[in-house]
């Protein structure tokens, strides 16, 4: 039913070796500029703050994840439920799930107010993108991998696979991510849990024989957070840019000239339909015009785009390592002023090692027996059902700028 | 006051690149044949029976405790509070400290009803052997190095880093088997473990910044344990060799004749101070007689000497994911005659992964606070507190022969 | 003499696990924004649009540079002829060779006239730059570091370790592309290599026995050169850019305006001392300015522009392997117009594993026989001898766009 | 046509992930006793001595031989020539080439005079062996197997893929070697290699394309040769090996009774065809009566055997390093007597990175011109063809050694 390639197409990989491609419409798809975009868009913004390695993008990623569906449906036992049209389905999806991300997506999302989850299906969905010239070409196909992407509940097997607890997404990111920075943890032993996997009535399951390795992934998961993504130097870091996001912003709704060429900016923050000005964004589009604010005439942007440019960040303060009360009224007084929206910031970040929202069966894994009864992970786990409270954890801090 | 040798000695090793002996005493208590003999005798025992690549000897390992001590007097903040002839003691010991072990360890000690710890002290302190004397060249370190090794408490920082909840040999053990078997989970971070670490009042602390290093090292051992060393067709495995030593220590017993070359393995039996006859028993040795037994007269010896051979294993029910009451009755009944004793087999393993024993202080992980407070591991770690009591496993599994 | 940090500084790092920093200085040196700058020059340019994810930076190769500087000191015979003043030296070298790389070097230097060598002497010496300010806090520092990169002649034993045949920056970016490609070529074994080398008489000497370590570094590091940094497709990557600045060049030397803000790149391109332009010149810099001319109204820039953009490289031809003489021809005559200049390269590259260059001493190795001899390594080694002429390979290409 | 598993069993292993069987046949050879006794016999043999953690076995080597057949079968261009048929003779013979091998292979060889391929063969198609039964379940296989491996030329391309110079053999255990001593150079770029492939006429292709990974792992094979298995330590190791057989060999010879109990070495030694005595003979049994040895009446054998277990091994002179004619000619008169044979030894090793021999096509490797030409690897790769002359080596040393 689909084209392949004449000959296959082969990306090589450090994480897999060789990354293959035989479908003619993921070669078209990668081709797209779309994809393309993400080669300038990188995977982890902040995080190569601290560790200087991270410096990967989220092309390398998407190509990632499209291998690792390869693998789910070379390794999976009863994967063959899906037929044809569906696993090119799955592979789409998982190729372009993250191609609606903004540069440095977090301190983004915040200020555009959508998620790079929306950003995404529209993408696929406007007629105007090359993505959906391609997808096109197969009745129902842009609309059927938006529905997977959406969580949209017509394909409640391929949405698992690729956005679960336990979903190709994650499997790449977590040993994409370890590999480049140098980080332990992300380490996950991805082929013995696609041996545990086994589908049944369209249902992921996993094996009881494998939930050691679901255990292991969950706790490397965890510590990829508090170490990798939420290492306080590379929210630092993003707090630069929230600030002058949110003075760019500020300066725009009040109508007031900015001296630096942000066309496209302004126009995705009055309308985030405007899918060329969207695509037009990327980490280069952001460091370009910070450079250009280096020289800004605004004295808000100028220190702020220096302090992004060398590197000087903000400060913070753990209040659970340093509960210091004075220092932290010190600090609330002095940025208790006008400034205090571009130059100081309370976060709060939490995670726990799994959750098993009642809500939502998507997010619970769920485990085989060898007698086929089917029990939820943490009814299954000790460890886990006891991780499901005691890895709670919240860091909260005090981030402020200090010229 | 050591002496160096004129060009350092370097052993290439996957995990390490290359492991460094400068000391002359090093080098020359490598070379003796209580050392060498650790060649002969595999780290893993019955384990290569399901991870086939687990191959590798306890020399390679013992060289890999010693560098690991190495990296902790590189690495760790506050570890000159050793004077040199301490940092000696603490080398030798991490070098010397598995020399007692026999082969098929675990089925061994069952049977000579001795620990490999007290077969290191005696091969240390017993002036025939070739590590004596080399010790012996230098006043007390015989003593001191037995010392540690026998947890005498006259070094107790050195004990801690030898032989404790995380010591150089679990880290070394931990990294190996993982190459070796290919298992994934074994990859603990090393590096980040030590530079956490702090010798402090002569007390190995961890940093809490480092604690989520722990944390993650804790779960890798605990995986390794289920998922490797306790392995059921690695134990398996050792039932068979455990039914042959029973019945050759039954028939001497009973001083009846033994068609095998056993001199030394039935003076062992009878006196496990025969130092020379226990250094004669290696993986070769009991391979060796137990290819003679193949064609043994005494029918035991022959069906398992030849099943052994030949890797015709115990088969097993795991008690909680068979549970299966006729079946174990039926076993229970068609064993219960003179046979049981070897071929028959209830085994019972249990692991935590952190246990703080209320008794040893050596056997708690200790956290330094960024304020100088000192906290139990379990008391400052959620997740591990957590883990005490829910990661608590125990397998029990039925083993018995069909011929 | 030089002030150590009171706590060491660690980046982690993939390929050596830790890069240590210990004194203050080399941590200064890594503040300065000039070595900042590097996070945003990618180290090999349009190779990532082979190998997708070579996406490092100079920045992470700096490092990486200096790491092996430390390894070096640690671990070479007779380094510690060096005293500590020329150890710094040494180091501030290995960390700063490449400061005055330009954004997609290759392409750069051809268009402003200028080695990246030179502009990095530039730059240490310049008192205006932050890289001079810390260097200048010793005295001579500055310019005896701008004597080793530039070869003066002052420290030979240090150019050649930082700048030869075999050196630190060589045995740094050979074993990290190859980590960041995933092309298996690179990974030398530069701890052997290290092992083997010896310093006799001020010079870098390598024993007869590690003469195999470094004809296996050579062969590694001439497969990188043609399978990764000349790869054809890195190659049209790069002429797209030429095009681009050589069209850009030819409209600011007739004055005429360029609708887009390159004000930097024009006052480098006229005054190549503009020292601030020049630090402001990054891949972010170049990356902006292409996609405003994606909009431009100049044909010529606004074509090429967007061809960048979405990857829409130049064809080849290469001459050797598709000897069509009648393709050539009609190209050829295609672009036998004013657009040649633009849009129609003839290329050529060549490599060769060793070469002897008999002018210079210090490119070549020299090899220490047991007897104390010391040879020419192509004298010493029948392989590198035949490899010195055998190998040469030069690849002819004719690059041409296609709209 | 043939059955398989009902569920496909894999076996962890550390350079592949997993290897996959799901052919029944396969499964069941794996349990043969042929195949298990190679658990006993190590593939590097003496090597060990001096890359200590060289301890795996012939068995995990087979298994990785099967396991890059099947690569082979996945990923090579035109390998659908071969019909299922064939492909099971192509991993039959994969699995079992190396089933002949004794303990200690190469100073085993020369004293039974017989190669290690004849007794594969012999082993094969004895009726009497596990491995002969398996295979004569399916007509002709057992002859159709033999045959591959004794060059038969009935299936010249599958010899040519489980022998010559590029074949499953080699890529397995450079990989391997590499991996398990943790030498640098043997790290074969396997994958890329079998891209490279291509089955034209039933031949074996290398595409131009895919020359440099050739070159690549001709001279990585080389340097493993140099560095591993030529290693003079482990030559001197192996030179006390055959000491021992020789003094075994000739007491045999004339009638003396030896004090140790090897029946199967001399069944042997008097008649290769005797399968039993065979399979016996492993690592095992060459430790374990050696270890008799250590009290033998023989003093040859007694002084030797004690050598052997307590690692005092043979002293060597390498006559191009130290061409020292006094030294060389105080030990041949030293050792110009009778017990020459047993303790001095003129060896010669050598090797070359490529060799064409004119008599042998399955020993060039042929490369695939783009117009479809086909070419002598050494006729089209400069590079090679000088290598084919200067990188003949050869090394002579004596052995002695000195009680």
């Amino acid at each position: 039913m689909f084209a392949r390639l004449e000959r296959t197409k082969v990306f090589r990989d450090p994480l897999y070796g060789y990354i293959v491609v035989d479908y003619k419409i993921i070669s078209d798809l990668i081709d797209t500029k779309e994809i393309q975009r993400l080669r300038r868009v990188r995977q982890l913004s902040g995080v190569a703050m601290v560790f200087q390695t991270a410096e990967h993008s989220r092309f390398t990623h998407s190509l990632g994840c499209y291998q690792m569906a390869n693998l789910v449906l070379q390794n999976v036992e009863g994967i063959d439920v899906l037929n044809e049209y569906e696993k090119v389905v799955f592979l789409c999806s998982a190729l372009l799930h993250d191609i609606g991300h903004g540069p440095f997506s977090h301190a983004f999302e915040n200020v555009i107010q959508t998620s790079h989850e929306e950003m995404t299906v529209k993408l696929i969905l406007n007629s105007k993108t090359e993505v959906n010239k391609v997808l096109s070409k197969v009745p129902s196909l842009a609309s059927d991998v938006a529905n997977v992407i959406a969580h949209g509940g017509k394909f409640p097997l391929i949405e698992a696979l690729v956005s679960s607890q336990l979903d190709v997404d994650r499997m790449d990111y977590l040993s994409r991510d370890a590999y480049f920075t140098g980080a332990a943890y992300g380490h996950i032993d991805y082929f013995r849990i696609l041996r545990s996997m086994k589908i049944v009535n369209k249902k992921v399951l996993v094996r009881a024989s494998g939930v050691h390795s679901i255990e292991s992934y969950l706790m490397s998961r965890y510590h990829m957070y508090f170490q990798v993504y939420y290492h306080p130097v590379a929210r630092a870091y993003e707090c630069l840019l929230e600030g002058i996001y949110s003075r760019l912003k500020d300066l725009v709704s009040n109508d007031q000239e900015v001296d630096a060429s942000i066309d496209s900016f302004i126009s995705v923050l009055k309308n985030n339909d405007d899918i060329d000005s969207y695509i037009d964004l990327d980490d280069a589009y952001v460091n370009g015009f910070i450079k250009q604010l280096t020289k800004s005439k605004d004295k808000i942007l100028n220190t702020l785009a220096n302090a992004f440019q060398n590197r000087h960040l903000f400060n913070f303060i753990d209040l659970a390592y340093e509960p210091n009360p004075e220092l932290i009224a010190e600090i609330k007084t002095k940025y208790n002023n006008e400034l205090k929206k571009y130059y100081y910031k309370e976060a709060k970040v939490s995670a726990v090692a799994y959750l098993h929202s009642k809500k939502s069966d998507i997010n619970d894994i769920k485990v085989l027996l060898p007698n086929n009864q089917v029990k939820s992970l943490d009814q299954y786990s000790p460890i886990i059902k006891s991780l499901t409270q005691s890895s709670y954890k919240m860091v909260e801090r005090i981030y402020y700028f200090e010229d």
